[in-house]
């Protein structure tokens, strides 16, 4: 997949003039983001996002989910970039043959994963304990196409190339999928999820959180789920080690807003093991499908190979 | 004008189908609004507003402009209603011939006019100065179409039958007039406002101040003129007399956020004498146009006829 699909000053102007955000002036891509092109976009009246989904990745039927959804979290104080209407009251149009937005531009910056502290950690914890509680009396659902149910597909799309990534690996991965299946909770609290707060999809701004980004993976699924999704992306350091000090920051200031139940405690490892699979099989399908000479340097599958074999041993709710 | 254009089951239901919303139970009028129609809709997952715009009052192609401004105070933490997108992302559509939008059901109750306490005032201050504040970084404008420059037209419409209200009544409105047109401030801070922060469009939850609606009438025009619509709307007490206890409380808590420039200051009376202008002849004409047999009360134009001699005869500035 190239970085992004690249469009004209004349297709950025013509699609500005449905809105009511000044005339073009310019647009430059947005190198990060695998899923969609990103666009820094200026107007004579200030700089937003132009976004074109790509329709290998998200379906033009789920934006207005992700949209809302990211508007209910505004208003409960959550600072997620908001989404301009053209003048007709769409929040999505055609642009180049994909659904194209403008979301406002948002300040800040993410951290790189090894420059994390366990300050930023507990940020992050505070932001998930929040985002869930707002998302308590948000209405819309959308099914969680990455969820447990698929991963029995998944794994066996990567099963022929897995053990050229690391021998041994298919019957691992086949293990893990009958562990899970098997052991998969199914009646935690669920509710609307980010499902995607990696450091990328969050800003800081002199070292505190300012926006979280990205809500095309949010879905409806367990909030316990969600935490785990976003403790292996944050919790594990240098040599994708766990980090006791940020998990205990994370997992605190989680817990200070949101304090979990007794069943999603129990459930934690559970969830942690699946969650670390999940990315796994996605990065191991990415770096198959990965095409030399790209932009985009593949996710590395070993961290979160790493990352399952730590929750295979330990259990992370000892750091609750 | 009725107070609302009905629907049946059926038409809410069909439209419902546009939505991730659920399946409709129910619908029923609600009194309050006159310009628009507004229901509560209920479904089999929540209750929401469903609001008809009224051709007369209010132009599809300005909703873009309402519900972005609402949702960006929201990011910024100003309790509003969001609106819900359908499923191809439309804010609105077409229902009994009316653009219809659905928006989130807010908690609280308004407080009336007589019951208003200092404190909240202050809270109404505080809003205000928040509001002002957010509104800084928002970049789509909207003009004032209420704005002073459609006084002179608005001034013509009521003269021949202003003195049926009051006998010299259309002498003072051609004198406020030309002294408004003459003294009007030019340079003041400018910025989206919601221009109509009566105390029906803000609701309490115990005392707490905990939404704002309505922004239909939001537009750019100065803070300070925003300013002083809410302050006539929320600082005049029984009999409509100035109330100075809530005068003090409503500017105090305004400036502790959003401290007035000088030029605001200097300003301010003449600013409340054109809001209460403003207000006194669109109630005039609501009373002149008004048919006997509606269920809505018109507005009485003597409230804001006291107001606009409270202003001639002082400067609100004293009491800042």
């Amino acid at each position: 997949m190239a970085v992004y699909t690249p469009i004209t000053p004349e297709q950025a102007a013509a699609f500005l003039t449905r809105y009511d955000l000044g005339a073009y002036a310019a647009h430059e891509g947005i190198v990060q983001g695998v899923s969609n092109s990103n666009f820094h976009l200026f107007t004579d009246r200030g700089r937003f996002i132009l976004t074109l989904f790509e329709p290998r990745r998200v379906q033009a039927g789920d934006l207005p989910f992700f949209f809302s959804f990211a508007n209910h979290l505004a208003e409960k104080g959550v600072a997620c970039p908001a989404v301009f209407p053209d003048r007709d009251g769409n929040l999505f149009s055609e642009l180049a043959g994909r659904p194209a937005a403008i979301l406002e531009f948002m300040d800040g910056a993410s951290v790189a994963m090894d420059a994390l502290t366990p300050n930023h950690c507990a940020q992050a914890g505070t932001l998930s304990a929040r985002m869930h509680l707002a998302a308590a009396d948000f209405i819309p659902t959308r099914e969680n196409t990455e969820g447990m149910e698929r991963w029995g597909r998944m794994a066996d799309l990567v099963q022929s190339y897995a053990d050229d990534f690391e021998p041994g690996l298919t019957r691992i991965l086949r293990e893990e999928l009958e562990f899970l299946q098997r052991s998969w909770p199914q009646d935690l609290q669920r509710g609307a999820v980010h499902a995607d707060i990696f450091p990328d999809n969050v800003f800081f701004q002199d070292g505190t959180l300012c926006a979280v980004i990205d809500f095309y993976f949010s879905c409806t699924d367990a909030y316990a789920f969600d935490l785990s999704v976003t403790l292996n992306a944050w919790c594990f350091g240098r040599g994708d080690a766990f980090d006791p000090a940020r998990g205990r920051a994370f997992l605190g200031a989680y817990q200070a807003v949101r304090p979990l139940a007794e069943a999603e405690k129990g459930a934690l490892r559970v969830l942690c093991r699946g969650s670390a699979f999940r990315t796994l099989l996605s990065r191991l399908e990415e770096r198959h499908n990965h095409e030399d000479g790209t932009l985009m340097q593949p996710h590395d599958p070993g961290a979160y190979l790493r990352r399952l074999r730590f929750h295979r041993e330990n259990d992370v709710a000892a750091f609750l």
